[in-house]
């Protein structure tokens, strides 16, 4: 029977410019719907598992939009709510060679963010689930959408549920007077499986710590709850050339997945929920050593597909694992 | 020499969906900008006056974007300030037949309603000036633009300016907690051509008689500096079908236009935006039972023009009120 | 709670060329999914209920493409199979004023059409169903499909479940060698609502009379099970330009609704399906008077969206029957 | 057999607004080719008949994209000659109601205009020929083109071919130095069919009369060779809608065909060549009064399709003559 | 005067998801037409040639196009049958770095497969040919065209031609319920090139031998028709970054090409088509070592280029066999 | 105080294929405005500084839209003149790999070549300027225009301004009958800067000296006003693949940039006069060997911006001076 992952977070709506277009040319701008939680979820629903998101949106026509556009992957949308509010955008420009991509965000104040979540029975939510997944983005957003991702934490921890949470720390999110450092080491304390870089770790659990091996080493004897810490490390050669390859820390060792060379990439957006999507599909299915080669090859394939979500299916994911059929005329 | 024209008020994004889709269809959105007091100003620097346009827009590329399109034609962007904020929005559905069109607006906590207006030397802005034109959308987004707006007008009406109002009442704009009626019969006090139509009398000046002409009386027997009174009357057959008419009193004739059957519209916001801008240009250039023929026959025209800005040039005007040439291949 | 209505036919991709490019112009082709039945179940679920529909899609990337499409408006796709074989398809060109609109139907041998349905638990399926929705299109491909329809209608009979049909007859569908008059009138016997015009009941039951309140009489003293005959009358002024008006015959009574104008048609695919969505909403949920003008409006703002969907709302059908907010500009 | 038609004249390159964008407006620009006389042609081809065109296009990519354009239709291009110059060009926005739509033209100086025509072998080009059609616009480019359209006509004439004239009078094309007058008789004294209005007619052969049949009266007592003058009647209620009926006078009789309403034209230009060639191909299969009523179901039909050329079908032409299928949705 | 070649095979219509958009993301589908065979004739058409292809086209608009769009580049279409069936079509999706492009084929019944090809009258067809083309795809096919494949080719031969095959082999085509050993073989013994890779070589002839060269030197021996046996070794280093080279074997010496670097492929498919047309091209009209790298350079273009043809121009290929010109800004 | 630099030359509109197409390939074409002068003054007016460009444009919409466009990026229009004419036009597509980018020019005989500018008040528009820049184009293009350049650097001479001068020698374009080298050295006489390379020297001073330091020396012994001469070494690996570095010789030393690496080009064009115009800023705010490493910098950024224009801000350009964000996501 099929896992059941249960995921929370805002859904945003995404204004590309066409092609290499800046802002100031932009005549048409392509609609993309995501968030780094939801994006998740439809890896998940995408490759087999059962995903119910949890969210707001706005009780007009484009969240609705939004709503279908989660309902078309498989996702479970019994769970999102239409509340009065705005959709949280974001515009995009997409750079090229050494010009960078850019992102101008507008989702202050919008629906999710002044969702309190009353409405959500997190037990039956819960039931049947193996995992939850959070991130870092969540309790920046709002006071009420921190005390949101701490109640449902608590649920799924009560439930023994794996929890992963993507610290994701973003400087210029934590608007609404409280420093990262109050909220965030009470929601990593109840998670097992941490997405954070250093910085991630200095910023939300005070650990200033350079070396990462030793940093997660740090955290992991703060937080008994943690049984692993995985990153990407992305070397930016230009805004479409990257290098990639991820990296999990279980307590014991270091597993380095294969690097890979991402010589025109198509839209980075989402690589690194591809990433996480692929890490708990990997720990609820494989070792975890396979689980990090598994994770990075769906983050790479994401970098291949324009929008947040990583349309690449599963045996498309095990096939570059493999080394299959990589850029291939598949007939 | 050219007569010039100060105009106030906030821009936005437009975003439209392509054709005739729904939002929930929209894969690509069609960028305009524009705003009421901005799209009149559009329509007079095309006309050959001299148009400046104070405002404020993001510091950030869309803002930077909304500024170049409005300087491309012609319109003085000296008095445009970039401060910190979101830009105003709004997404648009055309309906068609039967269908309405719908807007959705995301204009709230932009960075025009919380501009304060500090920075505009009134006196130097309208200096050589011959008109003024503002919104009742204005003192509706905020109390800061209320009072930028009627720090505006007191300063325009000691230069002995022509000043017009266009009321433009939207029940659902004045959400800062203030009736109408405390704020616009102050504005209203002030100018000298007034765009309302019944209802609009009624809300903002608290005149309540249905009948047009009696109710022109009345605002005017209150406030001694209201020369004309304008509306046009719009005729909905349907979402692609409309007729349409504009009304002039004058404090002793009501002068009205031809009625212009408009069967195929292909974008209906900003005709009345283009009427008032007509309505400028005419009082300024001639007689007023000509410059309601003009202005009726300039919203005829942008009705037939993608995007919120008049683009037809004071010779198709011209033309279409002599009815010379309409519907024709020209060569 | 919400009524469930089951639905069974075949989803075609249809591509459609831009605007009004003829075949031979076309270097993009518009892509929709859609089929009469999973129309009507689409309606359905946009309107509240809640919607099944059952159907064999290919087991390649298109066909999870069309599933995907279903699922997005909140249709169950539980009773979709993917099974070997090609996807049904069909070009169309617009047409406009004299010029018709032009298909051409690449359906043969699809996926569905050689799908004998051994998969479906039809007692499940309809656990809880009020209706059960096929259209003649479904026995016309295949003896497969054929008898497929027969044993769920048989099914559907035995749970006491309202069942409609849309009698639909095409002459070029019927080409697997049976004559519909072998077919249809025992598919007919168990139904309770009848979408047909004279020419289908002569084509279909053999009733050979032009008087269309007439031969709905022969129908149903033929056939006990029908309740209600049902039609739309088309006036083609043009390709762009129709009139259209339902009629409901209770066997008592010749209901017929207001007659719309349809002077700017977007697209017109799918108008059928629409009226018949309508009529079970309204058969369901209101007086069959009220059904009738309730199907018509429906159908009418089919007619001003793009594709084959009616992506109306239930408020928008409703305030086109008490006509209000036509045609208007809303904010 | 079929019959064998031969043209002469420039091709030109169309670039088109999107839409009903403005110049102003336009990031993108549609490409057409076509030029009075080969849309002739290709009506012709399309229709089955052997049609050659006589042409002379730059020696570079867009002259060659311009001849295979032209191929694709089944034009023979042995007579299309790539020599050293420019592609001549016109711009156009696309009005829509009361707005008209413009054609900026940039033709000048093109290559087809500095072609003397000495490679083409005018015995062999109108062997087995059954007709020649030439318009006003060659003659008006230059003095070389004039002097190569007199000799393609003197040619003709020997060869005994029914010579077709459009005239097709526009003021500002005469720019090389010669009043019509002193070029247009003698092309007019060869030829046949002549299409003409009266403005043409006074213009081009100085008949001041302004009673269009007692004017086809004066040409013809003046001219014996033209046994046809014929025109169309537009009326122009807006840029989108206009009305059309065709008329033809044999020396005897005046005949008028059906008035067609035309309430949402997609693409007008093109419309009277679609009417000459519908011309040309009634007087080589059917009645003279026959004839009219072909051409002007073919001109309406132009009407509804994007582009210069008449892309209907012969069946498509007919059924409109017979009023069949129109408007309809043909499966 | 031109060499003459005759071509014979399927053209289908190709619908393509935009940029790097999976299937499930198209909303539009760029529409090519091509076809193994045709795409040789094009090139040929193109530098020069005169060219005809034999097919059969279904007897609709959607065959229609093909035709002209096969026109357009000059081959000639007197042997194209349109018949009653089906078009041949392919979707396309590209890949991009790991993520291979993707084919799915839905060729099967088409028009072309039930096409016996009476109607052809080969002798007359091959009147002053030099070249006759097939691939393996047509015998492939079905019984028919595996019949009139080799009636095809005994003519051919009958008349002396150079006949080339190019092998092509296709696990998933051979449906028709016959071994590609039973009909591939007497096909190839009549041919004089043969375009083949060892897995081509081992499935059409039996010759089980990896190594290239006595792999070729065992075919010749079998067959003493061929006299060139040819092929591209690509290197997949990603879906867009391809290396490319070509060999040629003839009986005595491996001509082995320049291995060209292609980073950015913008279209492979019709990439070998390219090649063969480029070697038909070369062995009518240079020494056979020039052959192969006129070849291989046409190749490489056509990966430049979208869509299935190659549109580079003899110059174009010429300079690139020189190494002049590459990658210039050419004015 | 911000700099002011005057401007004169040509705009033309520029009509570029989709993506990768070919010009036979294409149904739509993109607009873009660009001249050399032009781009230059729109990178210096987007940095801050006071820009004015004189020029002529035809007296039509197409005109007029090119003037809009140069507006809104705050260039001042004041000495844009519309006078009768036509537009300049150039045709492009863009290669890709080893297939070059190709430019069909159409600029003979427009409006800017037939303008003599004696409307121009070349005191009045110097007054209060820092810099004049002319390039090698506008000589070239007719007797008028090269007198017009003359006079414009006397005038801009007398008033003691930097004049700056690309040479930009294209041997196509000098067809007005007379050789370069009896106008290009009275213009560089009474230069300061001039952008050459080796071949303009030769061209335009008659300095055969390949050894590119020994060249520059001699030029500048020839010419007492020339203080810097520079170039950029471009090294073409591809149509998309580039290596750039600047090179500046200020009578003593030779300033060489760092090299950049373009492995993905979206867009050439422009890149020169990005160069230039970030020449000219550094020249006015930074040291020599400063200015050449912005310049350079500018020039690549402009690779990655669609169209002529240079749209890269300030602070990008410094960013990439410094390394700093290059390629990166900015949120």
């Amino acid at each position: 029977m099929a896992k059941k992952v249960v995921t929370l977070g805002e859904i945003m709506m995404r204004l590309n410019t066409s092609g290499n277009d800046r802002f100031s040319q932009a005549r048409q701008l392509s609609v993309f719907y995501g968030g780094a939680e939801a994006n998740v979820a439809v890896s998940l629903a995408r490759w087999g598992l059962e995903a119910v998101h949890v969210t707001a949106l706005p009780d007009n026509a484009i969240g609705e939009a939004a709503g279908r556009d989660l309902q078309q992957f498989g996702v479970s949308v019994e769970q999102v709510f239409y509340i009065p509010g705005r959709m949280g955008l974001y515009f995009m420009e997409t750079g090229s060679m050494q010009r960078s991509s850019q992102i101008i965000y507008d989702r202050f104040n919008s629906a999710f963010s002044n969702f309190g979540g009353e409405e959500v029975d997190w037990d039956r939510v819960f039931e049947g689930a193996d995992c939850f997944h959070w991130t870092g983005i969540t309790p920046a957003l709002s006071r009420k959408a921190a005390d949101l991702t701490l109640k449902a934490i608590k649920a799924a921890s009560a439930k023994g549920l794996l929890i992963s949470g993507d610290i994701n720390y973003r400087r210029n999110l934590w608007n609404f007077g409280v420093d990262p450092l109050e909220v965030m080491p009470e929601l990593i304390s109840y998670s097992n499986l941490i997405v954070a870089g250093a910085t991630d770790l200095y910023n939300c659990l005070g650990i200033d710590e350079e070396d990462y091996e030793v940093a997660c080493r740090m955290a992991m004897s703060k937080h008994a709850a943690i049984k692993f810490i995985t990153n990407t490390e992305r070397n930016h050669i230009s805004a479409t050339h990257n290098k990639l390859r991820g990296q999990l820390w279980d307590r014991e060792n270091m597993m380095v997945s294969k690097t890979y060379d991402m010589p025109q990439i198509v839209d980075r957006v989402g690589g690194g929920d591809a990433y996480v999507a692929g890490l708990i599909y990997g720990l609820l299915h494989m070792r975890s050593d396979e689980a990090v080669e598994f994770a990075t090859a769906a983050a790479v394939l994401k970098h291949s597909i324009p929008g947040d979500k990583n349309l690449a299916s599963l045996e498309e994911v095990q096939d570059l694992v493999k080394g299959e059929n990589v850029g291939r005329l598949l007939r």
